[in-house]
């Protein structure tokens, strides 16, 4: 299971790798939030958010993307408040969470460490056998997360408890 | 009960405002996490000091700092990382949490909007009748945000569930 963190909008992707080389996609879908509620409340929906789509999946592993900062401070912190609490929550639940770069979910799914968005899309749309590019945005990352993890052969910092 | 957020260190004031004008101090100290574990164990750490610490002393309500990025990016995401779970974990547990910002702090306890960390501890210390500033600075901060919470009146904005 793949998830890429955010306040408003938190995307989640579920993969299956079974015996053949090609994983396989069993749901995406994000948890969103709304943006008249306060952020106490917001972290408080994404944790339990977090927790029935780990429940109902039960993944082996959690793979999350690391945080960088480079646009807008402001949207980094809330994704960096939304991403404390999708970590706790993760490990806690899981057991077994894995962290990959950037660099290293482009290398995976591309072999080019400097794909755009949409190339990235593309691959994760061709390796799981999709009719179209999962939408939102957000479910796509997840997704793409869970790729690198499967393809990387769990190549990512691994947190656990 | 005030809190300082922080990755490695945060701090905790504990405050009684009675029929006296004056609050009068508690308790005070600091949650710290080792370097040497990775991000999502010291974040479940820092879930369960702080589920303590508010079994322990069960604060009316808790005020934090609103987090603002200057300095250093690194630390920055490592600070909203743990405030993102702070804010989480005592929402839950306390009901009442209130968000100040540094402005505020100043100002409540110096009347002075551009007041450096040293007269805040100076001012903290003061008010608190104590002998001495508190150490280490996150343990004085958490203070410094319990008393402009107390002499503002609850002016902070109130994140409740």
């Amino acid at each position: 299971m793949g998830f890429d963190p955010g306040l408003a909008t938190l995307g989640y992707g579920v993969i299956e790798k079974g015996k053949s080389l090609k994983p396989s996609m069993i749901d995406y879908g994000i948890i969103s939030t709304p943006k008249t509620e306060n952020l106490a409340v917001r972290l408080c929906m994404l944790e339990e958010g977090v927790k029935q789509i780990v429940a109902k999946f039960k993944p082996d592993e959690i793979a999350v993307e690391e945080l960088f900062f480079a646009k807008n401070i402001t949207t980094g912190i809330n994704v960096a408040h939304a991403r404390g609490v999708l970590l706790l929550t993760a490990v806690k639940e899981c057991g077994r969470l894995y962290e990959y770069t950037p660099l290293q979910i482009k290398q995976a799914l591309t072999g080019y460490g400097r794909a755009d968005k949409h190339q990235i899309q593309a691959m994760v749309k061709s390796y799981l056998n999709l009719k179209a590019i999962p939408r939102p945005d957000d479910a796509a990352d997840a997704l793409a997360v869970a790729l690198c993890h499967a393809q990387t052969n769990k190549l990512g910092k691994l947190f656990s408890i």
